[in-house]
């Protein structure tokens, strides 16, 4: 009895709770400016909050010696419109992270193995280099150019936040040589030789 | 003759004029994290823009003695993507609107009739604790628990704010009791005594 | 004892919990594109977020017979930072607020006395007219002129809410006649007649 | 060799890149408070980011002698969601744009050809008025009401930035005079003349 | 000579340039509803932007055996402005981090080591349980109750991120008994038994 | 007599009122993440509105042959808070406006004289390349890799809008040789030659 009147004042506000609370992705519906459409609020389960990738290490045998296993909505439905997400770096001895910048956020990075030196370069053209280690963070404001580079002789493991559940990633020399962009204005626009575009542009996979 | 060249200036502009100004909620197309989809302009009314559910008082008889009728954007389409929604609070005499939060928006309450103690709680855990009495506002800052109760030998009646159009509603007490939460868990979490928990569940309806 | 060591937890956080809670207005240090600066949280108290002006009618004998009483973040600084503000509307037989805009935000009326005429004009043009009962609440979209009309034989108070602490405020009539924008000017940009300027401007106190 | 090494890292990151970059209007899809559904990136190519309707002057043989040519998310899709739009402005000797608002942007201006004699009034009914030259740039705060004047001999042609893709525009005669708004509201709201309303609304095709 | 008319183009961008990059809290300057004033560009150096007080474990030897290290802009005066935070979560075995909310902020928990067994309740008093193992992750929506424990037989580590600077901590059970709410006022809003109220008020250093 | 109590109606507003319509930016008074403090309303006048630093052309007599003007919130300050800027760029025969980014800002570029060719290149590393005659716009996605080259025989004119008061500008030369950034980390992160780093060090005035 006690229990149907109190059920009575609940579900005045029950219905639309679940509207705001959260836009777990639905992909199969159409995209807007502020994200993907919400799956239906009845469907969704604990597992769309939960998300196992991150776990192991991303294969890092590869000519950079790195590895980044991101987390962003695209992988992870239930980051959807709620400003946050997140990406594993794996840095094998010798492993760099190639200057890049994430046009659509902040990016915070806690450093939980290993050491790694890192940068980020400001608008004014200021260098903030510093090598962390275990348990250290650093913040890389949004749209900046940085880079990361393993700092010590053993594998550098490092969670990297960001202020955005799509921070977008430009990586500068896939952005200059991996694609059709005409080597004549890359070494106009860049200041770069003939030589040196057309190597990495072989390197890189880039055509024009 | 005059008419028409105004006319000819006019119409330039007023093909994409309504997008901007106000997107009424279409409950049947997919939603986002902004909000629902737009109905299409044409078939706005006034009446998307009018709700008229606040002029009679919701049903307090029930153990707690209140009553909050919303008018958020699911029960009121026009004040999708407006920042803005409204309720209706009665409070008969003895009534208590339970502790609880608004995890996507600020509340602004004004008194109407009669007289309400409320507070509510920084995350500095600092009681601010007030009586209002008829025309009287009092402001509750985004996602901090908080309370209503009747202060008066009349029934209160309050307007209550709110700076989203779904401002969710979180009452502590459906949170921890409400559902099929295990009861040892919400021991452990909460410092309850079993025998409190258990007692709780039963009356409103929670398992496990 | 175990509150001593439920206190070091507690400790840890509190330093900064105040920061994000609310931002009440410190009207004597620098104002910003976001709002006034915030009173030191050792000073606040619940007096910062409670408003006790709408308690009484505002003075309706004016040749309009309305009064408008605002609870923006100028009279109410505990608004300051939350998104959300406030105002009383009275009304009397008769009584008109005239053709006005608010720059920063959407309002949603609701009635608790009489009966008004009311209506928004969209940047299509179009008039969305209702006459609103005691009760009855209505959205008006960002930016939109729109007016408010006693519309039965008592006087009509109404709460008016916006979704901004500064919504801003500008009457067209002001706007137009009530300063010392040249008469030429007023007349080339509304097309009215001289003589129509001049009778407004002598009735507003402008000049030019 | 080395190439494969590197799509691999490549490929890692490309699969929701284009997300978060931009989202393309698609006006066959649902529409929602934050802007139009995107188009399917693999879809877009410069041509949705390049807009070639400002390069002729707009058709100024009217009573006004002027013309806004706009170039808003509905007209230049690949504005959609990036918070910025522009429009061309012609301004004949003698040419006139009334007084109007934009409810949804702050407005940039700048004089490429001739001179502007512009003015906007803020919420206190402060004039801020000031003849421009070529090359000189003037902002007016999003939602107040302003005005721009040929104050030449040639024609003047500006170009105006709006902080929004859907800035709005309402035009002050057509909201009051263009519509079915009942005269009799009009003179209440105007403290207008019936014998001027009744002028404007049939210059401006007004009924009621 | 060549670096000199680079320059020249240079220094026309540089002095503004700092301006949007990063604003670095400046503890001594008035604080705004976006947050901290910044400190002075000249004076910041990479430090500020790395915070080393996440590396070693927070003191569990509590009976909660638990303990939170934030790196929130309160501690760490880089992120402010920048739309992220961190903070590390040690859990002793059979350590609880009890029912609480961020007002402010969604939560990202990524489990470094140990395994964790956590829930968040919806507005729709859903729960979302799971027990995470090393390297999952899982999203918690803004405002919503949530709790973490121990899962394992030992130490579990984990790195909380949030979606704002100053998140905000709100935990239940100190809101309701640390402080001096008066008993019967916690009794009528939470169902709580009086004895229950007592004897936790008593634990946690409640008054009245 | 009628305008004493016009007055009256309209002082109730205009105390606040000029809080929110603008925040012209006073560069004496600390700064936040919001932008610059508001100079007092009082001593605002036009000129703070205003800008003549586009009027004439920039200095192109200069190896790239190119200049750019900006008229951002730290020159223009009336721009503070209203979520626009603009800057004037002009490309001598031959001119070029190397590879860069804006990290707070979408651009929008419409072309006032010659032709130029410009791309922008997306975080998928697609290529965006276009020329563009006098009056055609292109709009660049914040904080995508970009640049513009005259591609005529005559010198061409943009006007260049931004979606913030302070975009930004970070040219990726200046970003990876202009500083003292270690020529090693430059090698690594950028796969850039040592011969090519060391030659544009030597142009662009780097160290290390």
């Amino acid at each position: 009895m006690i229990r149907l009147f109190f059920l009575f004042f609940f579900l005045i506000f029950s219905c639309e709770a679940s509207v705001q609370d959260f836009c777990v992705a639905d992909f199969t519906a159409p995209e807007g400016p502020a994200g993907y459409s919400c799956k239906n609020p009845a469907n969704v389960t604990v597992d769309d909050f939960v998300f196992s990738g991150l776990g192991k290490a991303g294969n890092t045998t590869n000519l950079i010696k790195a590895a980044v296993t991101p987390a962003f909505a695209a992988q992870f439905p239930g980051l959807n419109g709620l400003g946050i997400s997140i990406a594993r770096l794996d840095l094998a001895p010798g492993g760099v992270v190639p200057m890049h910048t994430h046009p659509g956020a902040t990016e915070l990075l806690v450093v939980v193995q290993g050491s790694i030196a890192t940068a980020f370069i400001s608008s004014a053209n200021t260098v903030y280099l510093k090598t962390l280690k275990k348990g250290d963070i650093m913040v890389y404001p949004q749209g900046l150019l940085h880079f990361q580079i393993n700092a010590g002789g053993i594998p550098a493991i490092a969670f990297v936040s960001f202020s955005s559940p799509n921070p977008g990633l430009q990586i500068t020399d896939f952005a200059f040589f991996a694609n059709n962009l005409p080597s004549i204005l890359v070494e106009k626009t860049t200041f770069l030789d003939a030589a040196q575009v057309k190597k990495l542009k072989a390197v890189l996979g880039g055509t024009g």
